[in-house]
């Protein structure tokens, strides 16, 4: 085995990226995957879900997802599908059904970078 | 003229809207306007040139904003009418060029619609 150090890509979100926009402007290679986390959140139907299990004290079935809209379980499935890539939630299949949970991090990455440090809500 | 009270449709976005998703489940009302204002967000180009006006000291001419980019200028300036229509910028045509400026305040609520109070941003 050679001596040379394994080099690993790591995706510019696994950093502690970014600054507010208020504070810097972004880079490319900063910008990029935070559209893309964006674009997960760019869904009424995937925020509704987002915040059903979010707001949930634990796991949440797919089965009491589906039955919280008007929608087909594949349609469901499918919006899931892009949270979880997203790194938005976490989720096990057992038995018959999928569990989802919630994986805030990411999203604390993206409320931090569209803060307006001195700007109160409203 | 009738004594009927005028009802005027005012944009959910215009409320206090929302409560961070780790505290309540959004309703398909507050999810519309909150997924279009992701929306805008969900390229890179976009979040680039709201991260270089949002951090400005004051205003920004289009000139300048185009200067940073590898891309035409009716290719920017459909972005900067994307992040306006948004409700993210402001801006003002003076002569020969527009002059765009921050308007954080949507930014805000987004920001604390992502928020989960306790967890540390990494």
């Amino acid at each position: 085995m050679s001596n040379q150090e394994l080099v690993v890509e790591v995706a510019p979100q696994g950093a502690a990226c970014c600054a507010p926009l208020t504070e810097a402007p972004l880079v490319a290679d900063q910008a990029e995957p935070m559209a893309k986390m964006f674009k997960a959140l760019a869904d009424p139907v995937r925020l509704r879900l987002l915040s059903l299990i979010s707001s949930a004290a634990g796991e949440v079935c797919v089965c009491d997802l589906t039955a919280a809209f008007d929608l087909t379980q594949p349609t469901i499935s499918h919006h899931l599908k892009v949270l979880r890539e997203a790194g938005f939630v976490g989720s096990e299949r057992r038995g018959t059904w999928v569990y989802y949970w919630a994986r805030p991090e990411n999203l604390k990455r993206l409320s931090v970078l569209l803060d307006s440090p001195g700007l109160t809500s409203g």
